[in-house]
């Protein structure tokens, strides 16, 4: 079972005021490269897997989809989503995603932000998606980098030279890593990149496009403080076939 | 057009020396990897794309491969793979592998190892190679890691704590990197792993495996100064099915 670190009062409220939630997509530095993986959503039946407040589930309604399925192991954050939209074709729900349970072939995209990297057991949620998914549709997903995971007390350091760097180290050792990020004991389950990708290979997925996140030079006109992205990559967006 | 540092005496000379040149595929550490993405090579048609010494050529006719052409751009690794063998069912040329032609359908596996980071045009070459495989045949390669090529000055760091920690920066910024490995201004290609991926679905490939190396707990027995590829990749490994 993952933890359910979004609940704790000091990380609710933490989370709450991050760019992401108080602007929706628009404050997502990564949003725009994932929307490009993302199909034609028009008429689409989809699934949220940690839909968080709902954001990605609105904007598919809004942009055509025929109904969206939203699951999130939070309560809270599913209190604050169903409280923005009282769109019947939206539907919440909460949910373990390690012992989620999908109807076969239900969905034609399956959708999921930021949320892997928190599960015990990927390879289990990948077979339920697989089936859940009619065929030749597509898995699209965004995690925390491995690059930005791995180590086992991460921070950026300055060499002598002024630049800044990121040590990586236990890249190899995978499981649970424990982050003071806006709450203290938060836990992400460090993976190495071909770990993920074997594992969507392994589900049945074809890799259809990998993307480790960097941002464009307008976005670094408008915050020149994502700069160091281009210096160690912070997501891994993955889309993949049924 | 790729360097060809191998033929510089002073490169040669020290290349000549190292483990996996002296003792051949036993010699380098991530062969047993390497050799488990390999199918059953019994019968096969088989393209060497950077065969050095000749190493493989010659462990794929050992085990049964029925012809296995070797290309290398190395004049003098040419000449020592020549004169390694006798053998007629081994043709070694030489070609820069950012110009290679391959006749349509003509192999049935395509391997390469630690080759293609020196190459400038890997789209053109990965076009090259699908054309000459037999349709469902697969291409397994190794490359540096790209953690390993990414930093401007690469080199580990021992942290406050005694840790040794790989930093890395440039990531996302492709192109030469200019190191003295063995040699002085050697150029290699750091490319990201997501533009490794995205090239062998571009040229029409289905990944099949992705292998970040680390040595197994049997070989850190024999050889505990390995320990450290656990803390930071250094190989690449790719096995894709046209």
């Amino acid at each position: 079972m993952a933890q359910n670190i979004y609940d704790t009062p000091e990380f609710f409220a933490a989370y709450s005021r991050l760019p992401r939630s108080v602007e929706g997509l628009a404050g997502a530095a990564e949003w725009p490269a994932l929307r490009a993986l993302l199909p034609d959503v028009r008429g689409l039946r989809i699934v949220d897997l940690g839909c968080g407040y709902g954001w990605f589930c609105r904007w598919a309604r809004e942009n055509g989809a025929a109904h969206v399925q939203g699951f999130d192991v939070s309560e809270k954050m599913l209190a604050r989503a169903r409280a923005m939209t009282s769109d019947p074709a939206i539907v919440y729900a909460r949910a373990d995603l390690d012992h989620l349970t999908l109807p076969a072939a239900a969905f034609d995209l399956a959708f999921s932000s930021l949320t892997l990297h928190y599960l015990s057991d990927l390879p289990r949620l990948l077979a339920t998606v697989h089936r859940a998914l009619v065929a030749g549709r597509h898995l699209v997903v965004s995690v925390e980098h491995p690059i930005l995971t791995a180590p086992a007390e991460p921070g950026w350091l300055v060499d002598p030279a002024g630049r800044k760097r990121w040590p990586v180290d236990s890249y190899g050792n995978e499981g649970p890593r424990v982050t003071d990020w806006l709450a203290k004991g938060v836990v992400k389950q460090h993976r190495t990149l071909a770990t993920y990708l074997n594992a969507l290979v392994g589900a049945g997925f074809a890799i259809a496009h990998v993307e480790e996140w960097q941002p464009s030079d307008a976005q670094i006109v408008e915050h020149p403080e994502w700069r160091e992205e281009r210096d160690r990559p912070m997501f891994l967006l993955l889309s993949a076939r049924r």
